[in-house]
């Protein structure tokens, strides 16, 4: 063996990968799973994209522009347009999922050593794709007492230091389902023109806002075009994770000069995902109200039935398919594990996502879960009704 | 303007990208422009892979698992073991392309401050990967004048401090086209074992070696299991440049899991290409033969061609489709742009590469530009032509 120690530039763990060695073996005992655990829709893609595909006319699959397609950028652009999102296609750059993007707006905006401000409970991989770029995340708490509300102006200032260089937030929010709402933008663009930061959001579940509230973009706000780095994705809003075609956006020149050079060092996005993601952007409006309905729909069902367990805290989400719920044990994570390992009702259980790896501070979040709202509405209505009886059995 | 210095973790420009402009205004002056610069061949992509995509039933296009479906890895496993490559397919990730593998073994090995030797010329990617994850690559110098044949074991020796953590190397190489002899692997693998380092092996071209020479992986050498780590890629083999399918693959477990981390933390590969990549491995034979067979007669023409040119010295390539050519000016950056800017020979240019840019040493290979015979015969033929008079007129 090599004599070398493997640090992995200290990634982290994900938070559910370890739950599913045990969900496996619930299979494999014949007890069905029910996955709340993850974002996995299980809506259709469109078939104006998967038959773009299938009818491609590609003698070479040869590698698109490191920025991604003229084609595609420019019909983006014009999908952007029609949410009062103004920009062109050269301040665009396709990536390969909303991952790289991610990746090459931390890339861009910091060096080594600096730090980003994130509102906690974060997506996870924020974390990963922070440490193997070298740059410290650090949280400012949001709290389930407030619906995870942004959090005072004040509790970000006391954490900027000369090695800030963002603050990236999630809208709506993945764990939380929070939608930031016009005057908490506002206020962000605050933050980030007083201290000179750039403000990161990553808008993936944008089309997915309810109850009338209607999403607002950081690429919205006058006078921050400069700070503003906006990421996106097809995963969700088409129900295509699978593709793996993100965005970055930004008015800022030097941004996306400096992330394409991330681009061109990697060549190109995957070319059939290109070609998939530029044919959804002609979904009809229709699947999308469908979509929406039938996320609400889950929506209400699931936090209604949430709110009947005993013991049981959950915020009502505004937007994305998430929620995070607070339970009435100690461990979430042994209760997670618990579900899968020791647990069944009438041959069936749920797989969540312990909440503390959405939280860097350590001790917190450890009474929680996100769960994911992905699944049919009598299938949410048997997962809350195992999790009711899972938890008297827990806690007997 | 944010008062931020956008540094962007000081990322190379790509040696090519600013040329590109000059090919454009060529174009639009209606000269037309040889690519000899880039690797993406004119080689069609195999009907199987195609064929796979077109006819694939997809209803969600659903994340894949983040190594890669079991299938692909399977049925990859058998490929490599038809070449005498014996790993299974827990011992492999599926990436994003080689570019993804390259970082994740990046990451993987070395912490941000540690090093990676690496012998130049090398693919200036590697630079990129290298910066974006806060790593210095320590070049050690191959030269023309011995066909870019493996540096004397002192010379890595010496570069070798407490912060080196890997050896990477490509073969057949990006950009000389020099194929690593056995014994010239089993040198590499001594320093590897003698210094504790991991021995990282871009084989991206294994399929294209020439004149009967075969190809040695490193995953062949006996020994070597813990320290090798081998990276993959569809992209040259079956000209799936655009399919962003690559692999990382090692037989040392704890290279895997940590590799795994990164993996994870982007979700998953794209699984269109997955399906195509998984299709191409029932590529027959004969198309390997003709593509082989194809791309020798082009080395073969170019390099006797570039031979007649007084002043030019080329190594012969034994892999790959590039070759290294040292030019009778002193600065082939400003050749390579004056070709595209003020030269046509019968309304006709090339564009290179100069080779600078894969020098990681300052003011070394000033004189010398890749070229990749990724053309037909007879355009290899025109683009030595012009070539010839295009030095005839800027040295006048």
């Amino acid at each position: 063996m090599p004599n070398i120690s493997i640090k992995g530039m200290q990634m982290p763990e994900s938070p559910i990968r370890k739950l599913v060695p045990y969900a496996e073996d619930a299979k494999k005992r014949g007890t069905k799973v029910y996955h709340l655990n993850i974002g996995q829709p299980d809506i259709k893609t469109p078939e104006v994209a998967l038959n773009a595909v299938r009818n491609a006319n590609i003698d070479v699959l040869a590698y698109s522009r490191s920025e991604g397609s003229d084609e595609y950028r420019t019909k983006l652009a014009a999908y952007y347009k029609n949410r009062d999102i103004h920009v062109s296609a050269d301040e665009i750059i396709i990536t390969t999922g909303g991952s790289e993007a991610l990746l090459f707006a931390m890339g861009t905006v910091a060096d080594q050593g600096d730090e980003i401000i994130i509102p906690e409970p974060f997506y996870a991989n924020y974390n990963g794709f922070a440490t193997s770029s070298g740059l410290k995340v650090v949280p400012v708490i949001s709290s389930i007492d407030t619906n995870f509300a942004l959090p005072p102006i004040g509790e970000f200032e006391n954490l900027i230091t000369e090695k800030t260089k963002a603050i990236l937030i999630c809208n709506p929010g993945n764990p939380t389902g929070y939608l930031y709402s016009k005057e908490e933008i506002k206020k962000l663009a605050q933050i980030a023109k007083k201290h000179n930061l750039f403000l990161i959001a990553d808008e993936v579940y944008r089309e997915f806002a309810y109850d009338g509230a209607e999403h607002y973009s950081i690429l919205q706000e006058e006078g921050l075009e400069d700070y503003a780095i906006m990421i996106d994705s097809v995963s969700k809003r088409y129900s295509m994770c699978g593709a793996r075609i993100g965005c970055i956006v930004s008015k800022n020149k030097k941004v996306i000069q400096t992330a394409l050079k991330f681009a061109q060092a990697r060549l190109s996005p995957p070319t059939f995902a290109q070609i998939a993601s530029e044919a959804a952007l002609d979904t009809p409006q229709s699947y999308f109200d469908e979509v929406i309905g039938e996320y609400v729909e889950r929506r209400d069902l699931l936090i209604s039935e949430l709110q009947k367990i005993e013991g049981v805290k959950v915020a009502k989400p505004k937007g994305a398919f998430y929620c995070i719920v607070e339970l009435p044990v100690k461990n979430a994570d042994d209760f997670a594990q618990w579900l899968l390992e020791k647990f069944e009702y009438n041959g069936e259980t749920i797989m969540v996502a312990p909440a503390a790896g959405f939280y860097s501070t350590a001790e917190v979040g450890l009474n929680q879960v996100r769960i994911a709202y992905v699944l049919k509405k009598e299938e949410l209505l048997k997962a809350a009704e195992i999790l009711n009886n899972a938890l008297k059995a827990y806690n007997a």
